[in-house]
């Protein structure tokens, strides 16, 4: 799918009355697994990237790491992936650089969030977050649109008001700000322990954006609660990584003590599996059509003149 | 530009009256001074991408590398980038998956060659080359036409028949074999020392593709001359990174030898020279316009309506 | 840890009485958790690597591609990493070059198998495979000698003749050649139900190299099998990601389910983990203390002679 | 060359009596023949790597990019590289990870500035450019040298006071507090037409660093006039890339003009130049050496034992 079209897929997502549900990712694979489970759309996932690099959220990888990443799951589904790039890198000037790349490699829309440059990850302790002034922030989203060739290309703005403790009347503040400034949508973020904050936020926000959500520290959000409350979107960040984690561990500790693989084998997907989401077999089949094509155009039993040629080809 | 209008670029420079002029580069930079001289299309050469890594030309650099530089060529410029491609980096998946990759990167087409993988420098010697089967070839061209997603893609089948001795008459069965397999035009390579060869073959070739030539070793060829002969496209393959080489090491010697490089400065192009082909001043008056921006949104002194805003933004 | 001393541990553990376990990983985190869980050394596996980026195990991804994985593991945990290299990219001039880069990446020693290339893995139906010739993988071997810088660096040859078919004598007398050309390690790889091929081939096998074995396809072979056929190292190429993708799948469709992860938190590990596994405190830790640092040496209040600013920092 | 004696080497270079030349390179290519130019070690300029992707030198190309080309061209020379890392690429822990992978990268130091990231280029107009604050930067040096593994890693510190306007006595300031931070070489930056500020800070500095210049806009510095001062390196930053530019857009002029390349041969390096510089010769040779040898292993009529294969085997 073309940026535009995966732009346009992922507009219509926050337009629709249905709440979209976005499935935080780190590989074409995990895309690919969450495509198939039915979700709408995937959430390039900072954390989750970082984490598989085994380096800390904080802007250590950079751009060129995340924007491939986030390139290859484009190309390995068909559904929008909507980029998580922190705060965009940092300046104005990082922040339409990023735009151009971005859109350029099949993504959908670039989120950006109102901390400074270098990020920390919203849920780390031991250091005090920033915000970015709102005057700054206004003028990335500005960079972002003035980027943007496709008018469907989406830029989410974040909010860390909440996760600073900066309050609920900052956070309704930026958002409106944001709004002026040409932002398509409205994330906002919170690290409470329950939706409330959140939940109240909607409520105060009088503004026309869609709103976006990621109940990361908030897990009894239930998805009936979201259409109910006006939200857009929500983003299940980190899910997918956890239980990777959690089953690499047991998976690895069962082989040095069980000494085999062989109880093992009921838990883990076949060799098969492997290959059906690899797509071996499409590739083989291809393949021998290819050959059995290359073998005809020199046998001179298949003089096709080019256009009925290309027509055959395109069915192989 | 989207790789399908780069596509139709490239297509309508083939099928023109006028032969197109293609310049090889290796770098954003040299395809933009390219561009600027006025050629037509960009050859994004794998004798030059290979040399500015001082690594020979024999499939070493691996995909992933011509393709950062074709793409980053694309990028860089409004005119078409056509992409060597060696013999296609393995059998018919590897260029079924090469095409998929380049596409979506903005190149326009792709040349691939009727030699074996790993491939080596046409000029080279101290090692026989030899010619892929026509079967296995035309299997390649077929895998071509059927990753490509737009009609429009280019597919350049290049014969090396005559730089490996097979002859006139084997060049001319292949290049009708690649003509039925679906090839959008025929480059006819040769390391003679006199365009004699390749016009003969020109005057004795009867099919209806474009014809490409590369007159690396037969540099008395004129431009001219390639109308009176029918040929499409002529390819500078490699003169911008061998006048490169010669310039760097006399600009070397120099700085060693005068102790200073005051006199060599009005052979350098300016500093200011080199930040306009980078577009220094266009980033800062962007920037400069997205800052005052953002801090109009803020004051609350334009509380434009979203739509008015998005088209004021993009006009920066 | 330098590719030195990493090659010397790998050379260790292939020399051991003890059978070494490799783990096959796939990305830095997934290394870490195999160093974590005991394992003696990685496996930067082809499969794993292929599959997490949703493409055939077919050398469509290319050396660059598995390089970068393998050196990011390699920079991740304290035991070596072992690179699946399939056939060596090409021909010997690829080989020589894979090494120069995998050796200067920190990898301790690379797996070459007899096949062409490109490879298709070796448990795929729908196509024949077929070997290198003898030859042509002893100059294989031959090259990776030659291009290594440090003695201890490992070539481990890893022949395919019970995969395709050729029998055990032709197993056999693959590896006399391939000891006579230099590997370091032999791996005989099968795709039998059960172990008794590979326990043959190690009884009948007169030669002095470490044999390795890779038990997917035969799980039932135990560890306490190993040591007494003498088999040096045992790896388990993709059971951890086979187990990751049951993972994914089942925490997706819980989501969407039960419409919330409430009911998942405890199946997954805590974000908490996430960051210890990325070292978020110690890089917190770290950066606390250079800002003290800095702080000091502006203040004047520590005006350290060099020497022993240098020993102080190093102790941060 | 490891990174730990490329170190070695840079440092007995800043150490020596006479002024050490580096020379500004932007890709193996350029590096190599600085090498054979005789210059002493390769400055792996910022302006020539942006240079080169047209596009600003503003941190837009991130880390990884800069890293890529410092490596490769440390690969392919062997005089030691001293890599531009602007400052430092963002905080202090950005500066900690930087270390980490230039020095695994084979890099033999760093040099880093009193800037804010983004850095812009020093000779830019058009935007007021800010210092870091000491008690930052001082911290940053802490970081480089916490992060080291090797004692020989080179530290420069350049202060960018001159360039920024903050005068001569804050340079020297800020010189003092880098020594003591750690740092192990000094490049004081200037945008003046003429030597003198330099020159006169070489006369006021008290410390016991090396002292770097950068003559890029006062060319009439001289050799001489280096070692009278007591500088210890001076770093010609972007003339080989200046002259690149100039040669190309004259040559391809040319082509377009003349209408074949017949006259512009002989002001081009020739294909066998090209070839040289890429090892043709020599992997061709190698090749044929491993063909062989893998020949005389399977015929039997070489049945050496391993150790001396093994020598055998590393004197192709």
């Amino acid at each position: 799918m073309t940026s535009e079209r995966q732009a346009e897929a992922l507009r219509a997502l926050l337009g629709s009355d249905r709440p979209a549900r976005a499935m935080g990712a780190h590989s074409p694979l995990s895309a690919r697994i969450a495509e198939e489970t039915g979700f709408d759309c995937i959430w390039s996932s900072g954390l989750e990237i970082s984490a598989v690099q085994a380096i800390p959220d904080a802007n250590l990888l950079t751009m060129d790491h995340y924007l491939r990443v986030a390139a290859d799951m484009a190309r390995a589904v068909n559904i929008p992936v909507l980029a998580d790039c922190d705060s965009g890198f940092g300046d104005v000037n990082n922040v339409y650089h990023m735009v151009e790349q971005y859109e350029s490699r099949g993504i959908a829309g670039v989120c950006i969030e109102d901390k400074q440059y270098p990020k920390l990850n919203s849920f780390a302790d031991g250091k005090e977050q920033h915000l970015a002034s709102a005057e700054e922030f206004a003028a990335k989203i500005c960079a972002v649109k003035a980027a943007q060739r496709s008018a469907s290309f989406v830029c989410v703005a974040r909010t860390e008001a909440l996760i600073v403790g900066a309050g609920l009347d900052e956070a309704l503040r930026r958002a409106e700000i944001y709004e002026r400034a040409g932002a398509d949508a409205l994330l906002i973020h919170s690290k409470a322990r329950t939706p409330e904050e959140v939940l109240e936020f909607t409520v105060k926000y009088s503004g026309r954006l869609p709103v976006v959500v990621v109940p990361t520290s908030y897990p009894s959000l239930h998805y009936t609660d979201l259409a109910a409350h006006g939200i857009s979107m929500v983003i299940y960040a980190n899910h997918g990584l956890r239980s990777c984690i959690a089953a690499m561990r047991a998976t690895m500790e069962r082989i040095v003590d069980d000494g085999t693989t062989h109880f093992l084998e009921p838990e883990l997907v076949s060799i098969g599996d492997v290959f059906a989401m690899q797509g071996v077999d499409d590739m083989l089949r291809r393949s021998r059509n290819f050959e059995a094509a290359g073998a005809r155009y020199v046998e001179g039993c298949a003089p096709l003149s080019r256009p009925n040629a290309a027509v055959e080809i395109k069915a192989l």
